[in-house]
């Protein structure tokens, strides 16, 4: 089964804003066994939205669309699918109510027309109801083909997706099961890796796809098959997998959990071990904790982290001796150590992790070159570091600083 | 001059990754004149790459590739467009060096095979020299238009583009001037916007493009046009401004800057005053201060920050005293206002804010319903705080939360 998504706004054409619905609407669809053919993002102009439509009836069986089903001038998604399916817009009722409930509990502003005519459909439309927001979802059918229209708006694409597009389309289709297995390997760079597994990559069967994802300080490797025997499909990945594991024991650092990152196999772990974490960041300026703080339950082990941008507050609020930064400089192994031994006992955890470094495009209050990174573990019974040098563009320091943090966390905890 | 920019990988059609560099591209090409008229996602699949590329052709001047372009076997976008150009790959001595000198100077390891073959280029490639990895960048012309390869690695593809292909995008055509002013409006919903300045809104000439851009407690209105005279351009949208302002100048919070964000507001107005800012988060984990540290030159304002996640900490490392979090929970405007006022003093800041709330799914140490969030501010003469319920999502709630604390911190430091 195949589907096409296709994004509407020109905010995505001039790049104001970053597509992030496609790739959570690909995922919900993959689950249910639907592959996504193509993604396609197009301006808010009826003729490009009309070709798109008929461009991608031609390659796939699913056609979802999102964006421009807004009250504004510029929203014309709707007008522009019911031409496509040769339709008239009604209103609809239930969607009525909906509307005028939402703007009594949440808006109480003043209801207007073009709040109103959000509820117009199309006649051909089943209508998928949008609790949190005013613009409906749409259900079309053509032959046997299904178009969908969805708001842009994420939480609310998000929530129609998962509680009434997801179900329809395992109601209307015998769907296979597509299983993605990914691994984490750190330490190893993506061809010396492919070296490394080469004869069994070379025996790896030809449904079973093999991915090679580098980025920024790790390394993921996704095997991805699909098939209707769930069973047989579940084990004939599992045996690949355990004869890989032999060849990248030193490397492998456990498989990417579905919501796709390691600070979830470090949170369950350290919740599983009943230890607590604090984080003292500079020149990961709160990234690291922010990590961890956006998934739920980060308040089971997250006890908390600081983030020491000045120097001043590294002393002011980390009480890191003024003596160690005057000798050793704020970008050292001594004030990343101090910082990680000092947030430790500040936030009461087992352990702590500590970033301090210079990011760049310019020097701070350090003569560090520009991408030195100094990270440190402190636990119960040691304090250590490691210097690293990222290179000299900002943004992808304090990445590789992140995950760096995060590698070395890993290990940690998974030492014992 | 129109140009569609086509990223290419399974990673992106199963939802593993999200594509960023799309809107990178379309902004850099923007800001040259070339409108960007589709982005297309598609899979690592020889016969699909072809099919878009010969899509592309007939809608376009401009095609933009990226990704498929390392050293393993997945990576067959080289191949391919060799192919689409009836052309065969030949070893470049150039690229070749590079590759050399990037082993000897970073990598460090044995030079593979692979690693030598990816400079391998098609003859009638133009290399755009990637000195930031092994995959060179390629630049095709076929009658006067124009095919680009770059990799999928996001900072190579952005020092690609910003030194070589945009450059050279520039001196083969002449493009007009493309002018994108986009206005952050705070307080009113999209549609009692429009009804606001609806008589501006239809007076507004055909060719300048009015769009609504809606997102978690903020409204964005961006207006959008061009042409060839840069002057005339810039004084039409400026009139049109000029004329809107005064209907919404309770409403009106800035121009959106280049990087498209508020925080550069605030962190141009901090730096223009000579003032400094500290930040306690609870309930957003660390992404207010991540908002500032991600832009370089923060340390001329932002003392730094601590995430008290844990309720411990915001006695142990705040000095919230506990008879106040035991008294009004740990959730209520009285902590908020007791983590910013002692943030500032921690910290010797001038401003501090401070977010403290419940973002689900469940509840935490508080009975604080979900969604619930305090924001407090902290002058050297008052600490105040609002509360909000942001629903029960808790990406969501996380956002609007960020978003609202910077908006009440942008509000504070232009009053005077």
């Amino acid at each position: 089964m195949l589907a096409e998504i296709i994004t509407i706004g020109d905010e995505l054409l001039i790049g104001q804003v970053v597509d992030t619905n496609s790739a959570f609407m690909a995922k919900q669809l993959n689950k249910i066994g639907v592959s996504v053919f193509q993604i396609t993002s197009i301006q808010d102009d009826k003729d490009h939205i009309l070709q798109a439509l008929h461009d991608a009836e031609s390659r796939v069986d699913i056609v979802i669309l999102t964006g421009g089903l807004g009250p504004t001038k510029d929203d014309i998604t709707k007008k522009t699918i019911a031409q496509f399916f040769d339709d008239t817009l009604e209103r609809d009722p239930e969607v009525l109510k909906n509307i005028e409930n939402l703007w009594k509990n949440h808006v109480k502003g003043k209801l207007l027309q073009v709040n109103k005519d959000q509820a117009l459909v199309p006649t051909k439309a089943k209508v998928l109801m949008n609790k949190l927001g005013t613009a409906p979802g749409m259900w079309f059918e053509k032959g046997d083909k299904v178009f969908v229209s969805l708001p842009g708006v994420p939480y609310e694409m998000k929530a129609l997706m998962e509680h009434q597009v997801i179900p329809k389309v395992k109601a209307k289709y015998n769907c296979p099961y597509i299983l993605h297995k990914t691994l984490l390997v750190y330490g190893l760079g993506e061809s010396a890796l492919a070296e490394k597994i080469e004869a069994w990559e070379d025996a790896l069967p030809k449904h079973i796809k093999l991915a090679y994802l580098p980025s920024l300080g790790k390394m993921r490797l996704r095997l991805s098959t699909k098939g209707f025997d769930v069973k047989k499909v579940q084990l004939e990945v599992q045996e690949q997998i355990d004869s890989l594991l032999p060849l990248i024991k030193d490397e492998f650092a456990g498989f990417e959990e579905e919501e796709g990152s390691v600070e979830i196999v470090i949170a369950k772990q350290l919740v599983k071990l009943g230890k607590t974490l604090a984080i003292a960041e500079s020149c990961t300026g709160g990234a690291v904790a922010e990590r961890f703080t956006a998934h739920s339950g980060a308040s089971n082990f997250f006890n908390g982290g600081v983030v020491t941008y000045a120097t001043a507050s590294k002393t002011d609020v980390l009480a890191v001796p003024k003596d160690i930064i005057d000798t050793y400089s704020v970008v050292s192994s001594q004030v990343a150590e101090a910082m990680a031994s000092n947030a430790r006992h500040l936030f009461k955890s087992d352990y702590a992790l500590a970033t301090t470094g210079n990011a760049g495009p310019t020097k701070g209050d350090s003569e560090a070159e520009i991408g030195t990174v100094f990270i440190a573990i402190a636990t119960k019974d040691a304090v250590y570091s490691e210097q690293f040098n990222f290179g000299n563009h900002r943004i992808k320091v304090i990445n590789k600083a992140v995950n760096k943090a995060l590698e070395m966390l890993l290990k940690e905890i998974f030492k014992n």
